[in-house]
């Protein structure tokens, strides 16, 4: 017989993405025993979160004031942009060290199933933005699966007219993969965008 | 690049069991985009189980009160006490309806290779009760894995010279499942407890 509170955990922890009612009372029985500070400051990030934690008015990656931290860096490149569905992709291009441009996170991709149309996303502000800043070139780095494809061509046609260069992610072999297990999609985009050496 | 404030709540999140980096990012992700009152909501929970919820100064069972729900029942039988190993194998026992006793946690089970001993579960606890309480019999529901049986032992030959029966739960073949898929240790066990129908 769970108690009134502990029950009301589990409930709510089920409700979060990834966790199922057996990870909830595990995490529940975790809080429960954890020490008092450890909780505390669980809770208070979760306030943090939600108090301080906003979309960049400009590009709408993740930011703690008006801008995110890259529209804020003046060393980042700013007639590039690379167009990405959501703010964990700005964070996986951060990774790679190797973009020194700007963003745009359009805050998902075109998917007729789920009801996602085009002005759904901010491919409004997007064009403003091309409307108001010097930009040089347009990388579309939406997700390599059906609906970011439709993203991308949805917005190499939508950016036809504006004369500035659009180009979009290589797709390929991963590095570290094995040819033998590469699906057969992969390997003749592999195949098609073969280079010389 | 994630703001201070996710990072931290991806940091905290990604300290609970069974959460991962990717899990707690997603739940990190989640909670931005979720409704103030949401994460309020489970705010809240964690607070109040960390200052609502502690042990059943009884049985050790989680409780609200001084005493756990099941002990406060006066319809449940005084003699008959069920020990286990935690809080959530008293909610496992209370599904299945059939129990109407008491319970006894001892807060995990005799594991040298984790160097839990007899001294660490709350055995003198027990033995403290079967002195004080009319007990007339003694189920002993510990995991039926080898540290479980282990303290089951453990607890069978300290309870010896009592005089109160002393029970184990039945093991055997799963209802509903395959007998082709037990295992050996389980089929010889439900062999070995045979019944005449």
């Amino acid at each position: 017989m769970f108690s009134g509170a502990l029950q009301d955990l589990v409930d709510e922890l089920a409700s979060l993405p990834g966790v199922g009612p057996k990870g909830a009372s595990r995490i529940a029985f975790h809080v429960l025993n954890a020490p008092a500070e450890d909780v505390q400051r669980l809770i208070d990030a979760l306030g943090a979160v939600k108090q301080k934690v906003h979309f960049c008015e400009r590009c709408f990656n993740i930011a703690e004031q008006a801008r995110c931290a890259v529209c804020q860096d003046p060393r980042r490149d700013q007639g590039l942009i690379c167009v990405v569905e959501e703010p964990k992709d700005v964070l996986a291009i951060e990774r790679t060290r190797e973009y020194r441009g700007l963003y745009h996170v359009l805050g998902g991709a075109i998917s007729p199933i789920r009801g996602i149309g085009p002005d759904d996303l901010r491919i409004r502000e997007l064009l403003a933005r091309l409307g108001a800043e010097p930009v040089t070139e347009v990388i579309l780095a939406t997700d390599p699966n059906i609906e970011g494809e439709a993203t991308a061509t949805y917005l190499a046609r939508a950016l036809r007219s504006l004369d500035v260069p659009v180009t979009r992610l290589a797709s390929g072999l991963p590095v570290g993969g094995d040819l033998e297990y590469a699906d057969e999609v992969t390997l003749s985009r592999a195949l098609e965008g073969r280079r010389t050496v």
